[in-house]
């Protein structure tokens, strides 16, 4: 890892420095496309073993609600931007006094970072929301699950992720417990009606200062205990007229609240073709890591791209449909030793592996593959996502 | 810059090193294909501005003639592969000695160090060169124009490229001083029959040590003052017949030459059709930039794909054709400022900006537009290289 106190690599007269808070895999996967257009990254990175250092030459360590590290980090920058929310307000605020342009800024990523703010921002703008209401005690759940019906689902407002920080409650005794728990660890929530959705979705767009626009293909996404398991583009289930609507909630959403850079909702379908809005992230998002190899432009490239003020690409799938399929630690200790099979099994394989160390339940990589026929497509992404976490062997 | 004492990166425990000799845009190219598969690259490079520093943290100072620093660099590393060829025999050797596998090996590379050495070999295997002979005295440029026609095309056996070392000359007394010339400063030369081509083409093959090979389309390349300004893939005008051939005899050096990693043979085609090889490069080629955003796997991804003796990856392209045109040094200090007019013009638009400080006639980056049309995406990709240059402002 290169020290910050490093003399900088001589570059072109005006190629900027795009600061990134956090730097995992999100982080890493900015740099190819960082590395085409001329740019460089630095990352604030919290933990040396971050996977993002092991290819990105410009590291500052430093955790990003220490506000002098982020200071620091941040002096030379174009532009500060984020591969994660877990920023704190008050380093945001400072951040945003340098002067720095901080993209997405604060007023923005409060959304992504409240579940219970961006309820009432949504809700207000007339956007397909479940039934949602605050709750401090066990009556307010007992209340809500007594009007909406059970279960319902309770929601740390703010730093879960990937399924932590939720839980689904059958009645009132579950719902008493979880809100206790969570008082006692000063954790605010929120409580959702369940939504009996038959599929998830998810539609991404980027979004420039300068107010320009992109829209990706919406996906199906699949999820497991939590954690994104597939991604199908385009979503092979849903019409055009469902697809048109989750990608206008996607761009009224980045234009109402004044999303800089990526932006993903996260989407319910129920049976009769209704979308219900789940989450929002603003950065890259797995649901778009297919478009590294199966769009012309990449979301890493159109984060920056939209980050920089600079004009977007075009977000155009290079087939008719892509499968990706993330690679989730199990037994192996390493991707590595599967590569032997999986790539001469399918030449069409395109592998992503994040360098991380491999722990249970971890998303260590995902695979992609183009296709034309969704089965066989499906088939060979799921395979090697197997293959490469131990879970078959042939 | 991180200094080779540097303590390394956390790793998976056998994600391997690959060490590239040479640190300029094409070691610079192959770290995106490297961080997707997980792989560290080691650049050698022999100057601090070398682009490739920029983007990659692992970069040990050395001259590729200091055996010393060759063997250093190389400790540690999985294999050693090459972005260029200027690395003497007595270094390569010492390499191959401590057992580190190097790929090509220097019984490949000879070939493509040594243009007469590369002739001889061709010859001998029945392929298509034009008519050639070693050249020491200005009677044998003499003889040897009178023998085939003038002009002759006399060249360094060593050490050329971009145009660098070659002189097409017109008659005996025009030869006479460039073979006086060379003899002074101890060049070795030979002749060959200037060749009346209507076209230039390249073809590519990946080649691994356990014997697999791919094939890549032909492609069309365009030069202007011996610096390589545009390629078209599929070339447009070579028939189906002649574009086999053309990838036969990339197959066949690649194999008899026992190449490890990318191979590029540059062709001439003339009038009847008939293909002369021209030269040979045993690394990542510019003919092949267009693999980047146009192929399911890139030049670079397979060349270490290769170079690791994995299974080599499809080389099918993604759209019916591609266009790359590099972006020449000339009036403009740097590119960035042109980004905002040429992305808003093309949405599709790639733009690949090596960093380089700007010098008149050094290659500075390149763009690739794919499309169905040739006319418009050769339109659009000139358009780009001529505005990102500064040959035209508008």
């Amino acid at each position: 890892m290169t020290p910050a106190s490093t003399p900088p690599i001589p570059l072109g007269p005006s190629a900027p420095v795009v600061g990134v808070i956090g730097a995992g895999q999100l982080a890493r996967m900015m740099q190819p496309a960082a590395i085409a257009l001329g740019l460089r990254l630095r990352v604030l990175s919290a933990d040396p073993s971050d996977c993002a250092n092991q290819v990105i030459p410009d590291v500052v360590s430093g955790h990003p609600s220490d506000l002098e590290a982020v200071l620091g980090f941040a002096r030379g920058c174009e532009v500060v931007t984020f591969e994660h929310e877990h920023v704190p307000a008050k380093v945001l605020d400072a951040l945003v006094a340098t002067g720095i342009p901080v993209r997405p800024g604060p007023g923005a990523l409060l959304y992504a970072q409240d579940k219970a703010e961006m309820r009432a921002k949504l809700s207000s703008l007339g956007l397909p929301c479940p039934a949602w209401a605050r709750v401090a005690t066990p009556a307010d759940a007992a209340e809500f699950g007594n009007e909406t019906g059970w279960p319902i689902v309770l929601k740390a407002t703010r730093g879960g992720y990937d399924g932590r920080g939720v839980w689904v409650v059958e009645d009132a005794d579950s719902a008493a417990r979880v809100v206790e728990e969570a008082a006692a660890r000063g954790v605010a929530l929120l409580a959702e009606a369940a939504v009996p959705f038959v599929r998830e979705l998810a539609a991404q767009v980027a979004r420039s200062p300068h107010g320009q626009a992109v829209a990706y293909p919406v996906v199906e996404t699949v999820q497991a205990e939590g954690i994104c398991r597939e991604v199908y583009a385009p979503a092979p289930l849903v019409d055009e007229e469902h697809a048109l609507e989750a990608q206008r909630i996607a761009l009224t959403i980045a234009k109402e609240l004044e999303v800089t850079g990526m932006l993903a909702v996260e989407l319910f379908q129920t049976a009769d073709g209704r979308l219900w809005i789940n989450e929002l992230a603003m950065r890259p998002h797995n649901s778009g890591h297919w478009t590294i190899d199966g769009a012309v432009t990449s979301q890493f490239e159109n984060h920056l791209r939209a980050v920089l003020d600079l004009p977007l690409g075009s977000p155009a799938p290079h087939a008719p449909l892509a499968v990706m399929a993330n690679v989730i630690g199990l037994d192996l200790p390493d991707l590595y030793p599967a590569y032997l099979h999986c790539l001469a099994r399918d030449p069409g394989l395109k592998i992503h592996n994040y360098g991380k160390s491999v722990k249970p339940g971890r998303k260590i990589g995902h695979v992609t593959v183009l296709g034309r026929d969704f089965e066989d497509s499906a088939e060979r992404a799921r395979h090697a996502a197997a293959y490469l976490r131990g879970e078959i062997d042939e």
